[in-house]
């Protein structure tokens, strides 16, 4: 039976996000978003909640810049102690061994070793209670040559990112067997008829 | 080798929203929207970018409030066709046999067949290009009692939800086995120094 429940975001799937920053000194850092995704496809953008209090927040705002990089199941423990520790607390990159790469446009650093990394330029900002959004226009997109397609497209099945239920806890991942085609999966409801 | 690719978004994963909001007649309508997700804990807030240029738009202007229903692996169909067919043409409800039942706060349908459904209400807006970003207030959330652990929280195994790669043109579903804990397995990184 459907019922309303008191836990408000049970909101599946959720991405977990390695946002990169460079801090007030160009230590770079970052956090996990798991509160973010994509937001417009021209300019393409994608958004990112973050709460004030957390270190990446400072450097966001300063440099009106930050990276999105998408973790596979392979990287969750290192994308797991970013969203355990604070960079205040020390170098989480060169705790988990991760290397910062310099954007090539954006001011921030991008995760060499997660397959999927965005540049994204601040260009829009909401203060939204507990969390301000962060929306980023994407400036460049970095992936893995042996990911792609024939049509130049990261395979996710390739990518294999985490996918995650910070509320529950958890990161899952993909199965190797696709449940339909998009855009397709649907015209047999119509043909049906 | 990363190198620069010139596809913007392969942002993985995304989610399969079903948007549900009512036209200027009443009647029940909706989208699918990969680009959304929640962007602030407390309100509770999810955002979803929607095109002018299409139906549901002006549903979510004029009534301010949708619904974000969160559709699972064996609902693959029926949400397809929300992203496929434009509710100019028809009532999509009644053409996938969906049952849409009034918001009891939020003046939009939620899909009573789907795992999970956000009431929301819009509180910011922003024109960011070829999309319009809406900020809702979740103002209740329903979930199916039998999907629900010892806390209350919805089990993204029992939900099943569709995982969509849309620009790779895919729906996806959860591995039974999960990848790792979160806010644990990065514990081991530290301990392991």
């Amino acid at each position: 039976m459907k019922v309303a429940v008191n836990k408000p975001l049970p909101v599946y799937p959720a991405p977990a996000f390695l946002v990169g920053v460079y801090d007030e000194e160009g230590k770079p850092g970052g956090m996990i978003a798991a509160w973010g995704g994509v937001c417009c496809s021209e300019p393409p953008c994608i958004s990112v909640a973050v709460q004030k209090a957390r270190y990446s927040f400072g450097g966001i705002v300063a440099r009106k810049a930050f990276t999105v990089n998408v973790p596979s199941e392979a990287q969750a423990a290192e994308a797991d102690y970013f969203g355990i520790f604070s960079g205040r607390d020390g170098d989480k990159f060169a705790a988990t061994g991760l290397t910062p790469r310099r954007g090539e446009i954006a001011d921030a650093p991008l995760v060499e070793e997660f397959p999927i990394s965005f540049e994204c330029e601040v260009i829009h900002s909401a203060e939204l209670g507990s969390h301000v959004l962060f929306v980023g226009k994407v400036v460049k997109t970095w992936a893995f040559e042996e990911h792609l397609d024939e049509r130049g497209q990261p395979d996710p099945l390739k990518v294999r990112p985490l996918v995650f239920a910070p509320q529950f806890g958890m990161y899952y991942g993909l199965r190797d067997e696709p449940v339909a085609r998009a855009f397709s999966v649907g015209r047999t409801i119509r043909e049906g008829k």
